[in-house]
């Protein structure tokens, strides 16, 4: 039997001794490579942190202490220590578990997590509750080099520094984010990890304390010593923090160690560990950002099954041609050029390409003030990312009838990262924004003919949206607010971007059925009058809009607020993403999920029909 | 004629000898105090400010130049200086000047202002324009103190660090943003305070360059005295700014000599300046935070016209008499105490209050930690602001169905701030999150009863939204999520908070006319069916629905959408905000210029009816 067998809980690694620690993490990291080789998942950044959790499971107990991971993709080796080994094999599978912390999964997931930097605001609203109320339990946040460079964190980190609560921040610091940092946090950071002090704290430490636990929290003088020799002035420091680091993240005693005495402190304490992204794995330590997040790939030597091509690099590739005869043309991504499709135009146009780190918020602003002083800015980015950006489009975009363009990727369902990553908000709050124009290819012709019009065809802030993935059957090209795709009597079916291929092959099943169905694209949500669907519906009496947005503010609502008060009635039916919340699993899992596959769609338009 | 009368650019400003320098600051000084005693408006940081202003027009032509300013209330000398002194006395009113910068105003206002801590990422934006484009401009981004303690401003920081950029921050430190700082940023900022060497700068600097300009790029000795004796080893130096300071913001000769010594750098500085908000006027200089934004006052007294009791204070009344029951009731605030009504709540039960500084993101993040854990987290937040916490809504709030309560301050329009500061899209924005109930109280009696359905009876997050200024005629307690106030058969008006009050004197005007108006108001505009609605809608066949939001997502947007498909057609008018983008003026101006007051609800309900 393995150690890992013997691991359900926090405890059981608390029973373990220091011979069978190390073995313990070789046998995570063969898991965790064996697993995600099949699963796909997030790879580098959970073999980087494998002796960190085991040594945050050392010191607390997650069945009550709250320990909140940032981002929380480094989070599998804590599922597998608290219970979740024998289903980590479902990881991102529908109805599996989940690659991110989930609360509904487990009480040790304290807190939900996906989008970044929120981890020290979140443990600092637990610390003041766990005050006020009286209890006892520790708290822990762990946040991420690169989730440092996003402001959220400054905020957090600021509030928590003069809190005067007992509050544990781990800065798991692997001197890279998703891709590498970039700005003046990464260079702070530099300048504390060449501190020289560590090692030799290392000997210190070990010797002094490694069996006298008991008596950290007395031991004045070692602590005054500590402070001397591991409590540089600098950031953390001068904001109220007790700063200890930097700490190497794969040594394991140390690590625990030092975690403990920080508990100990009663106060905001900062430990700066250094971790090495994709540790143990020759191909993975070689690239850290390939294996970042990954599909599933060959676990002996790393290959990757091959993607087919998507919107994303599409896009990319689009841009340079783009930029090719523009001078004009910037391009912006958070921490994202790899994702976004960028690295060819980072490549390419090095001076006019700029990643700022997870910092959503000032891309957009910088975006502003780019298009005031007359660039074409182009900032590509996550749609469930560009929710952080909502007020600076609006204030520092859209107040000024700016020119600036949102290349919105990962619109609508995205599958496996589930419901932190769905791109479901999108067309709702875009569609707030004063005087903002919306496009939806629906394939990679229109993505071209439609980054065309939102870069010269267009005035005022402008957004393509496209999902994750490639195109499917529909490939034509048709840039029009609405346009009839086709012809039917029964009943129309309103659709826009991929899942125009889903309407298309619902109606293909409905006409053997003998009921015609009118397919409208529409290929321009805003500015969009609705008019040619407003006359397929006096024709077909009934409506069904398909779409994998949430209802609130879809397309669906927006066409019923513009028929409404048509002097005839009409039925019909939004089918969508409901309230937006949706699990992960593939995409067409989801799909099938939410009634918006095909059959669903069958479905709903034969209800409609048979209605009367 | 006074040295004033003479300035109308930048340029007249360079024309000025040093002795006509203080006198212009003085006269300056006089104009601002007796001009905002007449129209209200910021007085303390524009007092504070007069000098730094006058430095810049020194140094940099705001003609070419682009001064980007934070917030952008301390903008008034500013306009003073750049011709439009004349007009100063329209300040915030209806067709008038703008209290913050505008550059539809005059081209000297290099980019629109109002929410905080974006200015470093907008100049970073424009400096990359700039050298992309091959022109030889300057650019510098002014932010205060408290807009330090925003996240933004630390990512374009970070970011304008690294860039290499010909590019000026200065920030201008006066201790205290508009409630006073807390949190490490402030500490961080305190001790650079402190720094012994300043005065001896001022000494020697002035001895050296007074007369000196031409030499300023080329006197490399000299520089590195400076910075031996001016750049500490701070957080802006470790993220790659040059820092100069810190400054005397009241010594006119030092700030133009260092301003212009840091163009000349020619690449990222920071300068420190620490100036005195409502310097020279005895009553401003004693409670600065009473100053900061004023209605009229005695220039002589500063004694301040009374304001009648709004929807504000009630709030923070009726919030400490919840709590005084309820020791779970946590409060949070972002740098408003004052303005959100929560001062008396902050005397009453410090250990559970929290000034987070001006972080909304911050604010709903830690709310969400604090819900997870027991608390009921209140924030309370200006309708506009809350926009930048959009994202921390659904990931950190709504995704796990924490109960946290959002009160919704200066909801709808607000009047002479104008368009960056109307509480125009949060019924848009609060509907798209999942699962968030929203009430509208239309008298201080549903403020009272809805705090406590808000607090005691919903699951999951809730907002409560009310306005600036008090209640009207309405004064009754209807918590219904729809309630026929005034039944009538010709046609329905539907309406919500004090815009009932304009919906109810609408039908008044209608009914001597034999227009038989129903008006419903709306208490909870989400969860909401409008049931009553449709069922008056199916009696009288016309619809008017007033609010003063933007129309998209709206709550007239949501009745049509439930609406549709109805059998019987009916004919409607929304009465909104259109896009949500209007400018300053009085409410009363506001509502008339939308055509949402009595008179214009009137007029389209007339033509509605007329129209058969």
């Amino acid at each position: 039997m393995s150690i890992l067998e013997k691991i359900h809980s926090s405890n059981d690694i608390k029973q373990l001794n220091t011979e069978e620690l190390p073995v313990l993490c070789k046998e995570i990291r063969s898991f965790l490579i064996q697993t995600v080789s099949e699963t796909g998942g997030h790879l580098a950044s959970n073999l980087g942190t494998v002796e960190l959790t085991v040594a945050l499971h050392r010191v607390y107990d997650t069945q009550h202490d709250r320990i909140v991971f940032d981002v929380g993709h480094q989070s599998y080796t804590h599922k597998i220590i608290t219970g979740r080994r024998d289903k980590l094999h479902t990881l991102r599978q529908f109805g599996g578990i989940s690659g991110f912390p989930k609360p509904y999964e487990a009480v040790d997931d304290a807190f939900i997590a996906g989008h970044a930097s929120n981890s020290v605001s979140v443990a600092l609203g637990m610390a003041h509750a766990r005050t006020l109320s009286g209890e006892d339990y520790d708290i822990c946040a762990v946040i991420g080099d690169g989730a440092m460079t996003g402001g959220l964190s400054f905020e957090g980190l600021s509030n928590a520094a003069m809190s005067g609560e007992p509050l544990v921040v781990i800065l798991n610091d692997n001197n890279m984010s998703i891709a590498e940092n970039v700005g003046g946090t990464a260079r702070l950071l530099q300048s504390m990890r060449v501190k020289p002090a560590y090692l030799n704290f290392k000997r210190h430490y070990r010797k002094l304390f490694s069996h006298l636990p008991a008596l950290y929290t007395f031991n004045h003088h070692v602590k005054e010593w500590l402070k001397e020799h591991l409590i540089p002035d600098d950031m953390f420091t001068g904001m109220g923090f007790d700063y200890l680091g930097p700490i190497d993240g794969h040594d394991l005693r140390t690590l625990e160690n030092v975690i403990r005495w920080a508990r100990d402190m009663r106060k905001p304490v900062l430990i700066h560990v250094l971790t090495k992204k994709g540790k143990g794995c020759a191909y993975a330590e070689a690239n850290p950002e390939l294996y970042h997040g990954v599909g599933p790939f060959d676990p002996e030597t790393g290959i990757l099954v091959p993607e087919k091509e998507g919107f994303c690099s599409r896009f990319g590739a689009l841009l340079c041609r783009y930029a090719e005869s523009d001078p004009k043309i910037a391009a912006i991504t958070a921490a994202m050029s790899g994702g976004t499709g960028l690295e060819g135009f980072a490549a390419r146009f090095p001076e006019r390409f700029y990643d700022i780190g997870i910092a959503e918020e000032h891309a957009a602003s910088m975006a502003g003030g780019m298009a005031k002083q007359g660039l074409i800015p182009v900032f590509a980015v996550y749609s469930s990312f560009l929710q952080r950006a909502f007020d600076m489009l609006i204030h520092d975009i859209s107040l000024q009838k700016l020119h600036a363009v949102f290349a919105v990727d990962r619109a609508g369902l995205v599958g496996r990262d589930g419901e932190t990553h769905q791109g479901a908000f999108d067309v709702s709050f875009l569609s707030a924004v004063p005087g903002m124009t919306i496009y939806a290819p629906a394939s990679f012709a229109e993505l071209d003919a439609m980054l065309g019009l939102a870069l010269y065809g267009c005035e005022g802030p402008v957004a393509i949206r496209y999902p994750r993935g490639g195109e499917g059957a529909y490939s034509d090209c048709h840039t029009e607010a609405e346009f009839v795709l086709r012809e039917g009597r029964d009943i129309t079916i309103v659709s826009y971007g991929v899942m125009i291929n889903e309407a298309l092959a619902a109606a293909d099943k409905l006409a053997p059925e003998g009921v015609s169905a009118e397919v409208i694209k529409i290929g321009r949500i805003r500015p969009n009058g609705f008019d040619e669907t407003r006359l397929s519906v006096k024709k077909t009496k009934r409506l069904v809009v398909v779409e994998d947005v949430c209802a609130f503010g879809g397309v669906g609502a927006q066409i019923l607020s513009s028929l409404a008060g048509m002097s005839d009635g009409f039925a019909f039916r939004l089918l969508n993403l409901g309230d937006g919340i949706v699990p992960h699993g593939s995409v067409e899992e989801l799909r099938h999920l939410c009634g918006i596959d095909a059959q669903g769609i069958a479905q709903s338009a034969k209800a409609l029909v048979g209605e009367e």
